[in-house]
C-alpha cells in the first residue's frame, strides 16, 4: 500500500499510529533493530519476526562501500538480498561519513571521504545519496545530512544547518518526496539538524517544512552533549513538527531513552545499544541492565527476565548464558541478541498499549520505578 | 524408554536400526552434530531440532573444566542445561586430555594432565570419567579409553590397549554397563583401540566383549594414518562387532567418510566438520565442498544447494553469504552452520531410506559419481 501515517490516538503528548508502506505496516511508537551491513547482528529475519520487529534499518554508508548499492539492486534490492519482507528504512550515510571515514571534505557539492575498509576514495552528494538508498531499496530513505558532533561551535553548526537544508533540497528536487523504484515506493523524511542551539533548530526545521517532507527526523543528538540538553532540544523539535507526520529520533537509546522520546511525541527510534552489549553479555531487564558475565550468575537457575516470553528466556539459564560468555561460544551472543531485541520490541507493544488506554503518564512512572539506571543491579 | 538397539534393515553391510533411550529414539545410521561446551557452535537447539537433529555429542574433557560436572548436574544436567530435550553422548575425554592439555602423566590409575585453560590439575581416572558423565548427564556414555596418536609404536599402542581394557573394566565394576541416575537411564559404551595394529584391534575388540558393554565405539582412527589404512580397520573391527549392538565410529567425518562408515556397518558418527568449515565459510552441497569467500560467488544469485530445503537455502544466495562473511557478521557462520548441519543431517535420511530399500549400494554409487572429493569445485 501506499506510504501513510496516522495518529490514532494519544495519550499527553504521547501518540499511537500506523505507518504504512508497500512492504506492510507498522505500528508507533516503534523501535527499529539496526542491521548496519544488511544483516542485524547475531539474529536471522526469522529471530527477527518471532521477536516481533516490525521495520529495521540498515546503513548506506557501509552498504555502498561493501558490497555496493549497484550489486544489491542488481540482487533484487535489501529485502531479497536479506530476506527481510517486512519495511526497511535506510539512513543517509551522513553520519558514519563522519564518524567513520577517513580524510573528509565537506563542499558544497557533497563530502569526500576514504573508505574506512581500504582507503579508496568516495563523493556522497545529496543526490547520489538518495540515488543511492534507492538502489539499496528502502521504504523510508533519508536526506543526505551534514551530522555535527559534539562540541561544535555556532559557526560549525550553522554552515551544517544550510547545507542539510539545499542538500535536502536538491534531493527531493532530483527524484521527490515520494518515489517508485523496481514496483514499490520510495519516501524520503528530512533531517533537522543544528546542533545544540535553539534557534539553529529552528532554523533547521523551519527550512524543512518549506520544502515538506513525508516524514521528519531529528539528528545529531546524544553525540556528546549533556542528556537533559538533549531532551530540550528534541522536545523544542518535537513540538513544532507538524502532527500528521511521522517523527524519527536517530540514533538514540536506553529503554530509558524510549520513554522518554515517546513521552516527548517521538514515533520511530533506533539504536545499536541493545544488539551491540548484547554481544558483550550486557542485556536489559524489566529492573535495568544485567551482566551476564557476572560471577553471581555462575549458578543462577533464573532466566535473564522473569515473566519475559522470549526464546532464550523461555529454554535458558542465566547460569548457561554466563558459561557461554565464559566459554566463547558464538550462542552466548545470539541468545543475548535474542533476549534484548525482544525486550526492546515488547517494551514498545507495551507503551503502543498504554496510549491506546490513554495511561501512558501513569505507566511510565510505574516503570521509572522499577527500572534502574543505577550499577547497583548489574547482577 | 529404557535403552535398546535394533537392527531394522540391512543392505549389504549397511544397517538401518532404532535406538532408544529414555531422552527418546535415534534412527540409525545417524550423525551426531558435537556440542562440545554444552552448545553446538553458532546453532540454537530450535535450530538443531528443526535440522532433523536427533541426537547430540558433548565433550566431557572440556565441560569438566569449565564450568564442572558438579554445576551441571546441579542445574539438572545436560538436557536442562542447555535445552535439548532429545538424546546426548558424552564421550569419556580420553581422547581431549590427550590431545588438548598439557604435561599429560598416564599411569595404571588413570591420566594427570593441566588444564589447557587455566593450567591447573587434574586426574581423570576411569572411576571419575564415568561419574563425570553421569554428572553431566548424557544418555550414552563412553568408557574411559587411552586414545593414541599417529604414528604409534607397538610397544606404546600394546599398552594403551591394555590400559583401555582395564579402566572400561574398572567402570563397569562400577557403574554396570546400565545404570539409573537422576531419573533416567545411562548406558555406558567400550571403546576399541589398537592404534593401527589389526592383531591389537583385535586383541582391544575381544577384551571388550568379554567384559560386554550396550554398545562398542571404534576410537583412534582418522589420527593421521591413510584414508585406506583407517577403512581396513574400521571395517576389521566393525566385522567382528556383535550384530546387535550399536557401532559408532568415533571422530569422522568427511560426507564421505559417512557414506564410507555405513557401507562397513557402522550405525554412529560425529565430527566438528560440517560445523567448523562452515565457521570459516566452507559449506557441503552434493556436488562437494563450497567456499563462500570465493570472489565467484560475489553475484551469484543462486543458494548454496539448489534443490535444498534448509532455512538457509529457502532465503538466502550465495552472494548475499559471502557478503556476511566478507563484512565478518556473525550471521554468516550461524547460517552456514544451518546449511551444513541439514546437509550432513538429510544426508543420513536419505541413506536411511535407502537401506529401508535395500537400495544402498546403488544409492551409494550415485553418490561417489555426483560428490565431487576434489578442489576444483571449491567455487
Amino acid at each position: 500500500m501506499p506510504f501513510s501515517f496516522k495518529v490514532n490516538k494519544t495519550s499527553d503528548k504521547a501518540r499511537a499510529g500506523l505507518l504504512c508502506t508497500d512492504h506492510g505496516e507498522v505500528r508507533t511508537p516503534v523501535f527499529m533493530p539496526v542491521g548496519t551491513q544488511a544483516a542485524v547482528k547475531a539474529a536471522t529475519p526469522e529471530n527477527l519476526e518471532n521477536i516481533g520487529a516490525q521495520i529495521i534499518l540498515a546503513n548506506t554508508y557501509h552498504l555502498v562501500l561493501r558490497p555496493g548499492s549497484d550489486l544489491i539492486e542488481n540482487l533484487g534490492g535489501l529485502h531479497a538480498f536479506m530476506s527481510w519482507n517486512k519495511p526497511i528504512l535506510t539512513d543517509s550515510g551522513g553520519f558514519q561519513v563522519l564518524s567513520l571515514s577517513d580524510l573528509r571534505k565537506i563542499t558544497d557539492e557533497g563530502i569526500t571521504f576514504r573508505s574506512h575498509i581500504d582507503g579508496s576514495l568516495y563523493l556522497f552528494t545529496p543526490e547520489s545519496a538518495v540515488e543511492d538508498q534507492a538502489k539499496l531499496g528502502g521504504d523510508i530513505i533519508m536526506s543526505f545530512d551534514y551530522c555535527t558532533g559534539y562540541p561544535c561551535d555556532y559557526d560549525e553548526a550553522e554552515r551544517a544547518v544550510d547545507l542539510t537544508t539545499r542538500w535536502a533540497k536538491r534531493g527531493i528536487d532530483v527524484f521527490g518526496p515520494r518515489f517508485e523504484r523496481n514496483g514499490y515506493e520510495r519516501v524520503l523524511f528530512g533531517i533537522v539538524q543544528g546542533s545544540t542551539y535553539p534557534d539553529l533548530r529552528d532554523k533547521s526545521l523551519n527550512e524543512l517544512l518549506d520544502i515538506g517532507f513525508p516524514g521528519y527526523a531529528i539528528g545529531g543528538l546524544s553525540v556528546g552533549e549533556e542528556h537533559p540538553q538533549t531532551w530540550d532540544l528534541a522536545e523544542q523539535v518535537a513540538d513544532r513538527l507538524p502532527a500528521d507526520r511521522p517523527r524519527y529520533l536517530m540514533g538514540m537509546g536506553t529503554p530509558l531513552d524510549l520513554v522518554d522520546g515517546v513521552s516527548r511525541g517521538i514515533d520511530m527510534f533506533d539504536c545499536v545499544m541493545p544488539t551491540r552489549n548484547a554481544r558483550n553479555g550486557t542485556v536489559f531487564t524489566k529492573t535495568g541492565k544485567l551482566v551476564l558475565k557476572n560471577a553471581v550468575h555462575t549458578s543462577d537457575s533464573a532466566p535473564i527476565d522473569e515473566g519475559c516470553g522470549c526464546y532464550t528466556c523461555r529454554n535458558f539459564s542465566r547460569a548457561y548464558l554466563r558459561h557461554l560468555f565464559q566459554a566463547g561460544e558464538m550462542l552466548g551472543p545470539t541468545l543475548a541478541t535474542y533476549h534484548s531485541l525482544y525486550y526492546y520490541c515488547d517494551l514498545m507493544r507495551q507503551i503502543r498499549h498504554v496510549i491506546a488506554r490513554d495511561d501512558f503518564r501513569k505507566w511510565r512512572e510505574e516503570f521509572n520505578t522499577v527500572y534502574s539506571t543505577g550499577a547497583d543491579n548489574n547482577g
